[in-house]
């Protein structure tokens, strides 16, 4: 055998498996091609030969974090609202003063292309730091084709750029842009007819994903636009019972989709649909945390229930303003009592599963991508329990080595 | 004027005055001898000279953040306990486990000073890539006269082989050791008559501070430890109505001391007195948030009050494993309503207030320490807003500049 590249001296949390970490202490790793091609104790290392070996020093190394659910790509902070409501104003106050979502519609509409990658690249940078190797990233901010189409070049721009794998989920039915007021269906129309259709011959979405909520677009708006993808041939998945109950998990589920996000506010009913049909529940602590909700999602019931559970940052300007992806596992823990090992599966086997990608990576064993990153801990669980530590000590990505900090200037 | 660095193209927010973030846009600001030589609008500039002038690009300048209450020195993890514990395990069967801070003082008393120090650095180095350029640190860990002094030199180890500022304070009186069991008048004699006056005059301690607390030591206690340190000349702060009112703040308060610390359970009278004797409330979200705690302190109360609010990580490794002094800052606004200008304020002059030190640092002014962190950020509250991302630039500590990251390899 000739290896590309040989880690020895790890302990490896593969998250393969049914339940634990899949731990293999003193372990190795191989890659081939971009691959796993060999991986389990030091001891029983076949003979072989290896390009580069590279020492892990005693590290954890697990499978390269995924972070499934961003709005990354935005131009525009909004910590102008967050002063001035903690200063007094209402959310009517900032909404009056043009604020909320309308503004980063607007700031994301008039930002040149390179100007949106330039403010998004930071925040990106900050998630690689933390061993993540793929991320996922919606549109939703341009609400018309252009503004929508912008975003996703972003973020496939994103992806060549940056030694990180992008996934782009189309979200035009994210809210209702001013010039569609009072006339939802007509934009809906837009979406479904003019957006979808465009966008998607041109190869920029890989699933498309809508806000299925009171203050959204209600469980039929919702239908169209996921049936209207599916006839596409793309993977759906929804923003589904943040605020309240309006059966969107359900409606996902029976479509097949890939997964309902949010859910503190899932039903029975919900649950059940979602066991049935193997959705993931995507958790966003941050946004949670954020908004000060008080409604945690059905953990333990859907722990009960066997439906795999995600782990993911929602990073967004409006309501999780957050690029930590070891900060959200920290939170599921903390504020919903997951587990670690809950934790770190939501962010690698849990959230490639919630991309359609629990085949090639999430996890590790032979023949999937090799996606790594290692960590100078003393156990998986360090990774959920520090709050603002980054332990990352390197990465792989597609079989190629990299420190963990990278800079635009590399 | 000859000058050893100019910062130029910056904006200031200076968090001098009473009001605001006492901003000076398109400013700079000019070092000599490691104090701040000048400050003011780039047109009012002197016509001088400088050794090295450096652009700002446009960043914000703020004074370099304060950390002023961490327990950052210690051995071992806890996050065995916190994965126990969300797999069902209760904190009695975790003290039987002889788990709790009974296990970090094992630890930290087993540890070589050089094993204290190898593991205490990584979580400075966290500390430090935010822009921190002075941390307090704790001993209490040791709880013996021995395990007590080491830890106090590694932190003053910290102090000499990184470039930040390190007080230290003496904690002695944190828990009752194993050995002092039904026996905690005998330990505070101990505290009181061996181990301040031997360590105070070894030059390890800035300042002294106790765990008042049902499950600490008694109001009564706590003043011997409180006057046993005046009497030696040193200043004293208190770990004070975390989890129940003792009536501790009063206590420091009266006594003249920098500080009370934590105040979730602070009464109207301790309110009143900290508001006379000008004692500083250090506000701790982390540990809130990580013991899932629902009574805040009083806030509203405290500003009204006009009491001075510093914001501090609290880190350490049963209550706050937190490296963030950004994410403190968050927290502060997020689950307590600081605004972003008072968590500022909170981690900058008031955290030296917190320290003695406002008259050293802690602001922009002439003639304090040139101790500076440069943010890529639109605006001050940005630095609030941001949950997990670190947009530190630079940093200057005692005028030298140097990349926000530093290695230990450096
Ligand atoms: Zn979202
Ligand atoms: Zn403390």
């Amino acid at each position: 055998m000739a290896w590309d590249l040989l880690l020895t001296n790890v302990h490896l949390a593969t998250m393969a498996g049914d339940d634990g970490y899949g731990e293999i202490l003193d372990g190795a790793i191989a890659v081939k091609d971009g691959r796993i091609a060999w991986l389990g104790p030091w001891a029983a290392l076949p003979t072989s030969q290896a390009a580069t070996v590279h020492d892990g020093g005693g590290c954890w190394l697990t499978p390269g974090l995924i972070d499934c659910h961003t709005h990354i790509v935005h131009a525009g902070s909004r910590s102008d609202e967050f002063e001035a409501r903690l200063n007094g104003a209402s959310y009517q106050d900032i909404a009056r003063a043009g604020g909320g979502i309308a503004s980063t519609v607007r700031a994301t509409r008039a930002a040149s292309e390179a100007a949106l990658l330039r403010q998004s690249l930071p925040r990106v940078l900050a998630l690689l730091a933390e061993g993540v190797t793929t991320i996922e990233i919606k549109s939703g901010y341009g609400l018309a084709l252009e503004g929508e189409a912008k975003m996703l070049r972003v973020a496939r721009a994103i992806g060549e750029q940056l030694p990180v794998s992008v996934r782009t989920t189309f979200l035009g039915a994210h809210a209702l842009p001013a010039e569609y007021a009072g006339r939802p269906d007509d934009y809906i129309d837009l979406v479904c007819r003019q957006m979808l259709p465009v966008i998607a011959s041109a190869g920029l979405m890989d699933a498309v994903d809508a806000f299925c909520e009171n203050i959204g677009f209600t469980p039929a708006q919702t239908r169209r636009v996921l049936e209207a993808a599916q006839a596409l041939g793309l993977p759906v998945k929804l923003h589904a019972e943040q605020l309240s109950d309006q059966g969107g998990a359900a409606l996902v589920a029976s479509l097949g989709g890939l997964s309902a996000d949010h859910l503190e506010f899932l039903s029975e009913d919900g649950i059940a649909a979602m066991a049935r049909h193997g959705t993931v529940a995507v958790l966003l602590p941050g946004a949670y945390y954020f908004l000060r909700e008080t409604q945690p999602p059905p953990i333990a019931a859907l722990r009960a229930a066997g439906v795999p559970m995600a782990v993911s940052t929602d990073c967004n300007p409006g309501t999780s303003p957050m690029t930590s992806l070891l900060l959200a596992m920290n939170m599921a823990c903390t504020l919903w009592r997951l587990t670690p090992q809950e934790a770190l599966a939501g962010a690698t086997i849990m959230a490639a599963r919630a991309l359609g990608l629990q085949h090639d990576r999430g996890s590790l064993a032979a023949g999937k991508r090799a996606d790594f990153a290692l960590w100078r801990i003393a156990r998986p669980a360090d990774l959920s329990y520090a709050i603002g530590f980054n332990p990352c000590a390197g990465v792989v990505h597609g079989g190629v080595w990299r420190a963990p900090v990278v800079s635009l200037a590399d």
